[in-house]
């Protein structure tokens, strides 16, 4: 049985991540160096995710495909944004069924280029278009640097492809994507993430512009959650992505691509996260309810056990997700601490004096001790345990996002930027150059995030200067330290 | 538009398979050999497949789990026989992140290793097991002939792997992952697929015993369509899965894997179907009901439309899966044909006649003709849809378990067996051994199916000869030309 407890936050934070990845049983290191298991009770949070997102894709109108893991390094090469991004963290086959291959395959970093390949051949004329397509797949990319779930070299991820007929339905499906993301971390993740442009130098290998939402975790780092890029003609050009239009002419697609991966698993573990472990909403949880028995004697063993599987019934008939911890081997106190580690949302407890009463102990994850603790009778607990489950995810969300909005600052000028990044987010008047995203990069750490939608309502505004160089500014932008 | 029209079976089977998969829009060629691109509709007829076996996995106590690709070169040798079977397939990565790798990596062929390693890390006592884990992956194999869904490069599957106590526990799993592949079979795919052990020859690199389900195509070709392997203590003897049992002794689990993959797509689609092209089993059919307006003029269009969408709402609102073909650029004749090439089970027309009599025509893809259409009226038309889906559903099993019966044939002797091989299985007293097993297949092209479980009550019955060699039965076995 793993030791309970984890590193305290305030004393080394990347230490308590790793130590709650792991002892809520979520992921550990796998033989390979940078690659992970993802354990069971880790991988049905990952469906769970799966589940919100594809439902909101499907109802978007998407349609999910499957391309292939291999593709030609020649596809790489064909954009050249694209294979500069890329070509540092291929991972290369080389040998097939023995023998050296004539052209090396390239374990995908990602589909743009099989999937263009692709387009070319099913679109011929505006009819086939939009062509809305995801992608549920692992990908890999080389990296030096891994941390479980956040930076792995293999990754789980879903990728969107779409090609539309022209440059403003690209523009809106990249928007449209990048709200999805946006709804399903606030409604399910109850995380408040936010939505913004990447500036040119952090924008996607290949893409015209590409947007991102940045979530804000517990050590108010940022962590860009989700990505969606609108590609222009880029990949159209590179890959022959044409259809006839109305007309009768041949014209070069619009495409857009779009991503959410593993990383929001660490994103879940890190905006909610606290001292004793894991804290996950109850619309992702896999165990949204946990049954702890509470007995000394055989006998009242017995009757607990009855009473919680009765108890228990009506929640499981109407889906709500519960387990029963009957294991005889460690004590109550060692449950409670077992399931506050990994994160459930809401523990029921039943010992004799409550089955007396007709009633059963409900502790919420959410708010801790005491307060977080009530007695309600076991009429109507499906109604109570619902209500409930709705509250802490609401709760999760308002923690999440007043924390957020107490660590967002404007800077005026470069020095208050540098005093605000070491505990929060800045947002300044930002050019928008590399020059001035590396300057800030080197003097404090902090990367610039993105220019947010909400905070832009223009581009380029007249007289508006960057707060660092002194520049015209693009606009206004977040800088922060980042994962 | 493609054109119309497969190749009829009698006059070439497998370009009958070939046109019918690309011209149901299930899958294509990829750009790299041997690999495929599974389209939206082909992938949604595999989502199916895989939401009704995770079902059953789920609810015989299966949790999913995720393993990495990359496997170190190292772990497939450490199994002798795993590393001879699979050593000629391998598709190998030398190259990483621009440098070459001290270790090659495997792109993984299946995952018993990396899996028996983990389980070495995870498993303590007995109280760990067992451990019943599942993973859904894709999986690489260099395979020199390659067709769509059969047998491509990059397939997709699951791989349930778990570890027991003892043997008996073992053996048990594996036959009850028998039994869910068989049940999913026959009460989803429609298939009656016969479960049996295969012989020494033909079973998994470095199981004890095999089992699989063996599946008769329109052909009367066998089609391996799910496997079950005993792994003995192999796979724990090799990466060290240990438990201490309940006398605090040291003891090897006993570990089973079992896996169905993409090919079973491609056995629905040669199990059912005929010359118009696809028929898909109503249960997993992406589409079930296709809904056909009838109209001439712009007015009746609009009425015909409104009626469809009234008519409609209240089956997509109890779940059927309902398309509407409102394509303009086509006629109803072309949508008849091309809905019956994608195998929709039922057809639904509504046309101006149909709008005065207050009925729609229901027309069933298992019965061709006239025969199988009928005028319901509008009322009622779920509970009408819903019986004639599960009319389908069964009409196809009873299609398929009529056309499997009449090409089973007990064969006495050498000479009866070539000749029942030509158009069907023969079941004959068969010795087991490798030498009979090539030597029948050299003289016939027909294969070591499976000793099929129903017809082997015991094993090495007395006084029963091979019909081939003469010498001791094992069991009595099916041989049949063989995907």
């Amino acid at each position: 049985m793993a030791s309970q407890g984890v590193t305290p936050r305030s004393e080394d934070y990347s230490r308590w991540y790793t130590d709650v990845v792991q002892k809520a049983d979520l992921a550990d290191y796998a033989p390979v160096r940078g690659c992970m298991i993802i354990k069971p009770y880790g991988y049905e949070l990952w469906e769970n995710i799966k589940g919100a997102l594809d439902k909101r894709f499907k109802e978007t109108g998407h349609k999910n495909a499957y391309f292939p893991l291999l593709i030609p390094m020649s596809f790489i090469q064909r954009e050249a944004e694209h294979v500069e991004g890329f070509a540092p963290e291929l991972a290369v086959v080389t040998i097939g069924g023995g023998k050296e291959l004539e052209e090396p395959l390239v374990v995908r970093p990602t589909s743009e280029t099989v999937i263009g390949h692709a387009f070319a051949q099913w679109i011929h004329s505006y009819r086939d278009l939009p062509l809305l397509i995801n992608q549920w797949a692992n990908v890999v990319r080389w990296e030096l640097r891994t941390r479980l779930f956040l930076r792995t070299m293999e990754f789980l991820w879903q990728e969107g492809h779409t090609a539309h007929a022209t440059a403003e339905e690209a523009q809106q499906e990249t928007l449209q994507m990048l709200e999805v993301y946006a709804d399903f971390a606030m409604n399910e993740a109850a995380i408040p993430a936010i939505m913004g442009r990447k500036s040119d130098q952090e924008k996607f290998a290949g893409a015209e512009a590409s947007y991102a939402i940045e979530a804000m975790m517990g050590n108010t780092w940022a962590l860009q959650s989700g990505t969606s890029h609108n590609l222009g003609q880029n990949f159209a050009k590179a890959f022959g992505i044409q259809f006839q239009d109305e007309n009768n002419e041949q014209q070069y697609c619009w495409t857009t691509s779009w991503g959410v991966s593993t990383r929001m698993v660490g994103a879940v573990i890190m905006a909610h996260g606290d001292d004793q472990g894991l804290r996950l909403p109850p619309r992702l949880a896999p165990i949204q309810v946990v049954a702890v028995p509470i007995y000394k004697t055989d006998e009242q063993r017995e009757v607990v056990m009855d009473t919680i599987l009765r108890v228990c019934e009506p929640l499981l008939s109407v889906g709500i997700r519960v387990h029963i911890d009957d294991r005889e081997e460690v004590t109550p106190g060692f449950k409670y601490n077992d399931w506050e580690m990994r994160g459930v949302p809401l523990r029921l407890e039943i010992g004799p004096k409550d089955i007396e009463k007709g009633s059963v102990a409900l502790a919420r994850r959410d708010i801790p001790g005491k307060e977080g603790k009530q007695f309600v009778p076991q009429d109507g607990l499906v109604g109570t345990v619902t209500r409930l489950l709705n509250d802490i995810q609401k709760n999760m969300l308002k923690q999440a996002t007043e924390f957020r909005d107490a660590h967002l600052h404007e800077a005026k000028d470069y020095d208050k930027l540098k005093k605000v990044v070491e505990d929060g987010w800045a947002l300044i008047w930002h050019c928008g150059t590399a020059e001035c995203e590396d300057k800030i990069k080197e003097d404090t750490k902090a990367s610039s995030r993105c220019f947010p939608l909400d905070k832009n309502p223009e581009w380029h505004p007249q007289g508006e200067k960057c707060a660092v160089c002194g520049k015209p500014a693009q606009g206004k932008a977040y800088f922060a330290r980042a994962y």
